[in-house]
């Protein structure tokens, strides 16, 4: 069905109409929500698997809360889109993911619904706990907090933070712990063998009697207090005794329950609505529930067409089809593992995003995805590091930001020699504001003992990460979710802080860092008969090249072109350079991402509306040049990074 | 004694010696370890209460193990100088948290014994089990890894993140869990409440028999089944089943144990070396034992003479005797906070170093201590303004990097005005490079929806505290541990994005953003007869002060002074500004720190030594002017911090 015939999901102008629905009309409504959500699918990407497995849960809290009273957060909130179609947006939900629609995450902007744009993942606690806090302190004594969380985000370091507050404040506080058992990752940690123990418990799997069982086996003899410990720790060993790890931390456990189960679910959500203090409810649902199609052919749909329709991913294949960078990065990943022992290989959660499954596959016992935790990551492969290893740490560059301080104490401040790949360096399309990753040049360059680089092209990258391995200190490559310029030929070789020159003109330079060098190249041919242009392709954020940026301002006007955010990024690295070597930066000019949140879309549509497509890069060089041919007699003006170029007059 | 007369510590070259001793000389060794840490007290500010705790656990871990093969980590490494004592540096103890002496942390470049400069909290189980897993892929099978772990370190997300990794990993493993019971801030959290229930286990408290009284309290009737897990539940809760928090994580749970008993740790040790996978041992110490005079004079001892002597804290009164900033951060808070119901205020375990104990008397349902635990601290602070409040959240800039991405989406995406004072935003002095809080504006500029300042005098703290709970967005205030000049008048008023002129002049202008105004001043000073030089309080770091900018750099030659890295500094937004107006750069010189890190010392001679001390301004400016007046002939070179200003000729 299209959008706008679902009879029940059209009625709900507001999710309280929910509370007048009967137990079938509820039923009802979940079946609309997954044929919105399985057609979605036949026309971009999206996190289906996810949305489908909460749609009972969502019905549920809607119906026995009121949330525009309140406080509802999703955590890592891609699976928001049930929440988004019972909340008033359901006319809208075509839009969803493509530009100046939707977004994939909750948005405050849209609805009073959500209440934090939630991309990263474990703070919904935290939030949820500050929500309660100030609704508390203001006298709002009506509220209620609730937070629902993935069993992934559960061992972020962040929630055992929050559950550590939260236990002791002792203040009321609902979190829903949706364990879905599964990703396309193999599950990992401890917490993991944890819940699946919970859900082992005999009063969940029915078979009560086994507690009897299991406990008749303790040692009949001995000192009577060391007897009865042995057989309290049998029970808790065997999961009998729910929950004992967060009520250990004063927060009381409730469940497992089945999470697709409605009555069951409203059941005790106004239980734990009741109960005083921290409570968690641990509710099992599936990924991907009720999604026949995938329950049929879960092979095709673990991949579907969506990959190779418009919108989401297929975007970042290039027009000529060529492969990602990722790709680029994963087959120089294995390369180095097998000519090098000592390489290893760690991720955070993000194997399948990274596509490192081949790496996981080839290299089992050197590679290492410890679960939702950067800062742990980090730290990690500090430590392989100072024993002898080269790891290679692959995190997407917004969720690196999650182990800042750790890149900064057990990595710059020990000079210690880790490689970061930064994937997703850049404007990452459909996810938007929350998972573009801009500041990486801007967190990472103020701190020492740290090279930033970026490929320009795909024969670039297998070089680049070689020469990261056989530096001194951490090395951290930044790249996007883009397709790899392919430039035809082997890669110059890579020294230290040199950049490439890629084309060679005499009326002006464009240094390009990273990925756009593509767009770059593209400019540089439009411009071929109008402007002689050096094109150079920066390599180097830290240490810039400041022989080439002194000949660079020395030929003529110069334009830094990069994807990242204007403020610190690379562009200030050549200005800071310039400036240093009392070059005239009045011939400067540098383009890049600007000072604001960048809304979800195509990344060529964003790259454009940010002045830093192929056809404004070439309208910068013209200004440029006429401003250097005193040409040009706008006053200047506070450009930013989509102004127009300013002139270029000599000191008066 | 002083160093050099204690007969056994002398004769420890090496920490294998140790292994020869009677456990009759252990103990005397201890009592010189004790004797060295109290003398030293009387010349300069240092760590000493939780030194002296762990004695025993140094000696007894230094027995069992020989740590140039094992691995060993202390956390937040203060509690570092009886390993020092032992590790071959006890002839240069002296020299300790002196500029050029031994590190107050561990140091690597001092000591094989040494692996990881640490000082920021938690990361040592992360660290441990990467040297472990590196030891274990190049086959060092005989090497065991050692993390020793504070009760306030452990509630830190990472170190649930690594027990996560471990518990699943089943690598073998040490932590011990050096748990002192204390702190000069109250204890806080479920983790140290949990701590608590632990150490009453009647195994420890040599109260068995109750284990089988309690356990005697459950229900007589109903299910067999769901009596034992009454049953079980009532024990558990009752703290009688050892660490169950930990073993849930897959983590065997040793203890808890006597701390100061050295055969009963070597034992315990011996124990634990011998188990297989990730094991903890929980060793209960007392924070300051056998500190004699403390003992006899509590009050006196809590803050001793040496805070009143060279070295350390002294420093940062400066030659007035004028309080630090901090207290003026205090006093402004504490104003706040009784004006406006609204405001809250948010601390990581720093109650005492920011010096917020009145707030948390006067003021304890809207102070909020969360323990060593920054990311949930700021999302947690997220989360109540979200609810209307206008929290404060009271870090120092270097430990704030732990919250970086919670910064980034929790407040700045969600443009929510949470209000972060960043203390030690600067040279910290005897701490050294993991102390020091010099990247914040680099890591904080590139991030949209935030607002950085610094108070440049003390009058300005109370007005911009005031300002920054105005704003609709972030804001943070940076300051360092430095004595706060006064000016002896109201601050002139702030709005945003404008600085203020202090002193007016035709020749140039100097810039100072922050506390070093008050070296400005002073290098002013030094050239009323010289120079004409305009002086300017920076106040924003962003919004940069784009006027005053251009009218500076008309006006002459232009420096910017400021106590943070070079690279992306404030400097950098007045170079981004001056290029952005088409202003000539080559009259800028950026003075601040350079790209390396700084090592410990007086803040005023590590000021000096990068070039940033009243006479080194000066000769800045004089450098400035020649070049201006066309006088310096000198080649433009790549300048750093502290290179001369370079000549300013028109272009060619």
């Amino acid at each position: 069905m299209k959008i706008g015939t679902h009879p029940l999901l059209s009625k709900l102008k507001d999710a309280e109409v929910l509370k007048t629905f009967t137990p079938a009309e509820l039923e009802a409504v979940s079946a609309e929500i997954r044929d919105v959500l399985c057609n979605l699918l036949a026309t971009r990407t999206a996190h289906f698997a996810s949305n489908l497995g909460v749609v009972e849960l969502c019905l549920a809290l809607h119906t026995e809360y009121d949330f525009r009273q309140d406080r509802l957060i999703w955590d890592t909130g891609h699976q928001i889109y049930p929440h988004k179609l019972v909340t008033g947006r359901y006319l809208q939900f075509d839009s969803i993911r493509h530009q100046g629609g939707l977004m994939g995450y909750p948005n405050p902007a849209e609805s009073e619904y959500d209440l934090f744009m939630t991309g990263h993942a474990g703070c919904s606690v935290s939030t949820a706990m500050g929500l309660a806090s100030g609704d508390c302190l203001l006298g709002q004594t009506t509220r209620q907090s609730v937070a629902v969380i993935g069993d992934g985000a559960l061992p972020s370091g962040i929630v055992f933070e929050a559950m550590n507050n939260a236990g002791a404040s002792g203040e009321k506080l609902t979190i829903i712990l949706n364990d879905n058992k599964m990703s396309i990752c193999p599950r990992v940690g401890a917490v993991a063998e944890y819940l699946d123990r919970l859900r082992s418990n005999p009063f969940y799997t029915g078979l009560k009697q086994e507690v009897v069982k299991v406990l008749g086996c303790v040692p009949k003899f001995g000192d009577p207090a060391e007897r009865m410990l042995a057989q309290l720790k049998e029970g808790v060993k065997a999961g009998f005794l729910g929950g004992m790890l967060f009520e250990e931390l004063g927060i009381r456990y409730v469940g497992p329950i089945d999470g697709h189960d409605i009555g069951l679910l409203r059941k005790y959500l106004r239980l734990v609505r009741g109960m005083p203090g921290p409570v968690l409810l641990h509710v099992v649902t599936e990924k991907g529930h009720g999604y026949q199609p995938a329950a049929q052919n879960p092979v095709y749909f673990h991949t579907p067409p969506a990959f190779l329709d418009e919108g989401g991913e297929p975007v970042t294949l290039g027009s000529d089809g060529s492969p990602p960078f990722t790709n680029f990065v994963r087959d120089a990943i294995l390369a180095r593992l097998q000519s090098d022992p000592l390489v290893t290989v760690l991720t955070a959660a993000m194997c399948q995003g990274n596509k490192l499954e081949p790496v996981r596959e080839r290299f089992p016992e050197r590679f290492f995805d410890v679960g939702i935790c950067e800062s742990h990551a980090v730290a990690f492969a500090a430590g392989q590091c100072k024993a002898g290893l080269r790891p290679i740490v692959d995190i997407y560059s917004t969720f690196l930001q999650r182990s800042y301080d750790q890149i900064f104490q057990e990595v710059c401040l020990q000079q210690l020699p880790v490689t970061f790949l930064m994937d997703r360096s850049g404007l990452t399309g459909p996810d938007g504001p929350t998972h573009h990753g801009l500041f990486d040049i801007g967190y990472l360059r103020s701190l020492p003992n740290v090279i930033l680089m970026a490929p320009g092209y795909a024969e670039e990258v297998a070089p680049m990460l070689d020469f990261a391995l056989e530096q001194n200190m951490a090395v951290a490559i930044r790249y996007p979710k883009a397709a790899a310029l392919h430039v035809g030929h082997k890669a110059a070789e890579l020294r230290l802080g040199r950049s490439e020159v890629i084309r060679t003109g005499t009326d002006g330079t464009i240094i390009a860092y990273g990925a756009v060098l593509d767009q770059v190249l593209a400019a540089a041919d439009m411009l071929n008969d109008e402007i002689s242009l050096t094109v150079v392709n920066g390599r180097f954020a830290k240490p810039i090249d400041d022989e080439m940026v002194r000949a660079a301002f020395e030929r003529g006007f110069v334009i830094t072109v990069e994807e990242a955010a204007r403020i610190g990024g690379f562009g200030t690295a050549v200005l800071e350079s310039a400036a240093d070597q009392q070059l005239d930066t009045r011939r400067l000019q540098r383009l890049a991402l600007p000072d604001q949140l960048i809304e979800h879309g195509n990344r060529e549509a964003l790259l454009e509306q940010a002045g830093l497509g192929p056809q404004q890069i070439a309208d910068a060089c013209r200004a440029a040049q006429d401003s250097l041919l005193g040409e040009g007699a706008a006053e200047p003006t506070l450009t930013g990074s989509s102004a127009s170029p300013s002139r270029m007059s000599p000191i008066t």
